[in-house]
C-alpha cells in the first residue's frame, strides 16, 4: 500500500490523481489531502478518501470531517505517515513543501511547474543530498522518463518536447492581437487549469518544460528541442548517440502519467486505459517551430540559459502579464512583452538561495505591475 | 574489445556488420569470417580485417590468406577466441551453427529468420538452459528490444510491428498477378537480400518476424499485431498493460539495430547515425494491414498459431515458391497458394526435434516442387 498526500487536491491535478487512487483502493492510500479554499470539494474528498491529515488555506476548518488532523503544508510533507508527496499546488506555493518532503527523504511527484522553473538547480541538487527521486507529473516528461528507463543518461543526444501548438497555431499576427480570453482558454487537446491553458497558447508553458527538462534530467538546454505535434499523442521523444529515438506514445490523459508516477517502476492495468489505433489515427503530424511566433518561447529557453533568478522572474512576471489578459488591460500579444522588459531589468543573482528566488518573484510582480501602471 | 565471429559475411547483412566494425576498430575485432561461395569478397574481408578463423563453402581454399585457420561452421561458432557470434547466414544453415554458439554460450546476435521461425521454440529453451541471450538483429526486433530496456515482460500488453506494405501496397488485385520479379525486388525503404525482398512484397516476411518476435520476447501471438508503416521510420511499438506506448524510431539504416546488437547494453556514437528531424518529415504514416490483400502475412499467423513443424514447412514451401517466381514458373500472386497447399497436406510433429524440423523441411520442399511438377 503506497500512502499519498495529495497537496493540490481539488485543482485539475489533483482531482485526476484522485481518479486513480479510486481506480486502485487495494494498492493505493490517501493519508493527506491539501487545498487553498474550495472547501466544498476538499469536504466530499475527506468523505471519500478518510485521510488522517488535512490542510486548507481557509481559517476556519470546523466544517471539516472532526477524524482528521489539521497540520501546515509542510508538517504534511515530511509526515511519518507519508510515502509519496504529489505536489500539485500552483505557483510558489509548491516551492516550500517540495524541499520540506525532500529533506524529510519522500518521494516526491512533481505536477507544479514553478519548482523547477523557479529553483531547478537548488531542488535537483537537494535531491541528490538526501537521494530522492523526483518524479514529474506532466505528459512530456513522463514521456522522457519512460524512455529513458533502463537506458544511460550519459548516452542521450536529444531531449524533443512535443508542443501541441495551441488553439492560435494557424492565426496571422493580427488575429493575435485580436484574441479574447475565451477563445484562449479553450485548448485543443488537453483539459488544464487556467493559467497553464494560456501558457499552452503563448508556449510559455512548453519554454517552462524545457527548463523543468534540463533540471530533472540533466541535460543541457542546447540538447531540448521543441517540435509541434498538434494531436498530443506522441508526448515526447528521446534521440540516442547512435542515431536510435524512442518515443513514448498514448492518447492525451493526464491519469496516465500521474498513474506513472504513482506506480513507478511498474505499470498497472487501468480501467481508464485507451488503446491508441496507429491505423485508424492515420497520420501523426509534426510541424517545426517557428520561434518568431512564440516569442514566449523564446524568452524561457533564454532565461533558462541565463539561470540563476532570471527564470523566477520570467514566471512571475508572466503570470502577471496572464491576469493582466484575463482581466482584458492587456492584449494576447502583450504577454511576451511584459515579460520581457521585466526580464530586461532584472539584475540577477547566481545560485540564489530559496529567499533570494522568492525576493526576485516579489520583484518582478511589482515590477510587471507596475508597468502597465497596475498596483500591487 | 569485443571479438566476432561473423557468419555469413558476404551477405548483405554481413557487409554492413563489417561497416560497423569498420567504424570502430578500437573496440570491435574479426576473428572469423564465413561465407558461402563468395571466394572474391571474403579474401578482400580477409585482408582488410584479419580474422584468425575462417569458413567458406569452397572446397579448395588454398586462394585464401595463408595465415587464417580453417574451420567448420560449429568449430567457429563454439571457438574459445570468440565472445559473440553473429548468425547473418541465409535459410537453414543457420540453426546448427546457432544451436553450437548457444551450447558454447557464447552471445548470440540473430540476423537469420529461419532459425526462430523454424525451430523457435527449440533455440530458445536451449538458450534458457545455457543462460544465453539471444540479441536480434532486424529493424522491428531491435525496436522490441529496445523499447524493452528496462520495462516488465510481464507488463506487455502488445506488440505491434511495422510493416513498409512492400512495393505493390497500392496495386490492385489484376495489377498483382502481373508483377514481374525484377518489380518485386524493387524495395521501397530497404535494400536487402532477394529472398527477404521477395518475402517483404507478400509480408511473408512480415509474418515471420511475428513468429520470431513470439519466441524472442515470449509473447504469445494473439497480443502481436501488424501496423502498415510505409516510411520505416517508425521501426515497431510495445504497448504496456498501462495504456502507454513505446516506439522506436530513426532513418531506415540496417546499421543501427547491428550496432545495437554489437554493443548492448551500451549505445556508441557512430559516423553514420542520421538524425530525424519529425519538423521536416512532417507526417508519419500509419495504415490498418488488410489481411485479404496479404495471404502469406495470414498463413504465417496461422502456421506460428499451430507451431509444431509448421512454421519450418511454410518457410521451406515459401523458399521454393519465390525460387518458381523468380524463375517466371508461378505468377507473384500464386505464392501463397503453393504455400498454403503445402501447409494443408503437411502432418505436423509437435515439440519436434532438431532433426525432425530438418526433415520437414526437406518434405516440405519436395511436396512445393513435386506440387507444381518440378523434380528436385
Amino acid at each position: 500500500m503506497k500512502r499519498l498526500a495529495i497537496l493540490g487536491s481539488t485543482g485539475s491535478i489533483g482531482r485526476q490523481t484522485l481518479e486513480v487512487v479510486r481506480a486502485f483502493p487495494d494498492r493505493l492510500q490517501v493519508v493527506a489531502l491539501a487545498c487553498g479554499d474550495n472547501v466544498p470539494l476538499i469536504r466530499e474528498q475527506i468523505a471519500e478518501f478518510n485521510p488522517s491529515l488535512v490542510f486548507t488555506n481557509v481559517e476556519d476548518v470546523s466544517c471539516l470531517s472532526g477524524g482528521t488532523q489539521h497540520l501546515s503544508l509542510k508538517e504534511i510533507a515530511s509526515h511519518p505517515d507519508v510515502d509519496m508527496v504529489i505536489v500539485a499546488t500552483a505557483g510558489k506555493a509548491g516551492l516550500g513543501v517540495t524541499l520540506a518532503a525532500i529533506r524529510a527523504g519522500k518521494k516526491v511527484a512533481l505536477a507544479n511547474k514553478e519548482v523547477l522553473v523557479m529553483a531547478g538547480k537548488l531542488i535537483t541538487t537537494e535531491a541528490k543530498t538526501n537521494g530522492v527521486d523526483l518524479y514529474p507529473i506532466d505528459s512530456e516528461h513522463s514521456a522522457i522518463w519512460q524512455c529513458l528507463t533502463g537506458e544511460d543518461k550519459e548516452e542521450i543526444s536529444k531531449l524533443i518536447l512535443t508542443a501541441s501548438g495551441g488553439p492560435f497555431r494557424l492565426k496571422t499576427e493580427e488575429q493575435l492581437d485580436a484574441v479574447t480570453p475565451e477563445e484562449a482558454l479553450k485548448h485543443p487537446t488537453w483539459q488544464m487549469g487556467v493559467k497553464v491553458t494560456i501558457d499552452s497558447a503563448t508556449l510559455m508553458n512548453k519554454g517552462m518544460e524545457l527548463i523543468e527538462a534540463r533540471w530533472l534530467f540533466d541535460v543541457p538546454l542546447s540538447r531540448i528541442e521543441v517540435v509541434i505535434h498538434p494531436q498530443s499523442i506522441v508526448h515526447s521523444i528521446v534521440e540516442f548517440i547512435d542515431g536510435s529515438s524512442k518515443a513514448q506514445l498514448s492518447m492525451p490523459d493526464m491519469r496516465l502519467p500521474i498513474q506513472y508516477a504513482l506506480t513507478y517502476p511498474d505499470r498497472w492495468e487501468s480501467p481508464y486505459r485507451q488503446e491508441i489505433d496507429l491505423g485508424k489515427i492515420g497520420l501523426l503530424q509534426f510541424e517545426p517551430v517557428e520561434l518568431n511566433r512564440y516569442p514566449c518561447l523564446r524568452l524561457a529557453m533564454l532565461a533558462g540559459e541565463k539561470g540563476g533568478t532570471y527564470p523566477a522572474v520570467m514566471s512571475a512576471a508572466d503570470e502577471v502579464a496572464i491576469e493582466m489578459f484575463l482581466s482584458k488591460r492587456i492584449r494576447f500579444t502583450d504577454i511576451s512583452g511584459l515579460v520581457a522588459q521585466t526580464l530586461d531589468q532584472h539584475v540577477a543573482i547566481n545560485e540564489p538561495s530559496l529567499e533570494e528566488i522568492i525576493a526576485a518573484d516579489a520583484w518582478a510582480r511589482e515590477t510587471a505591475m507596475a508597468s502597465i501602471g497596475v498596483a500591487e
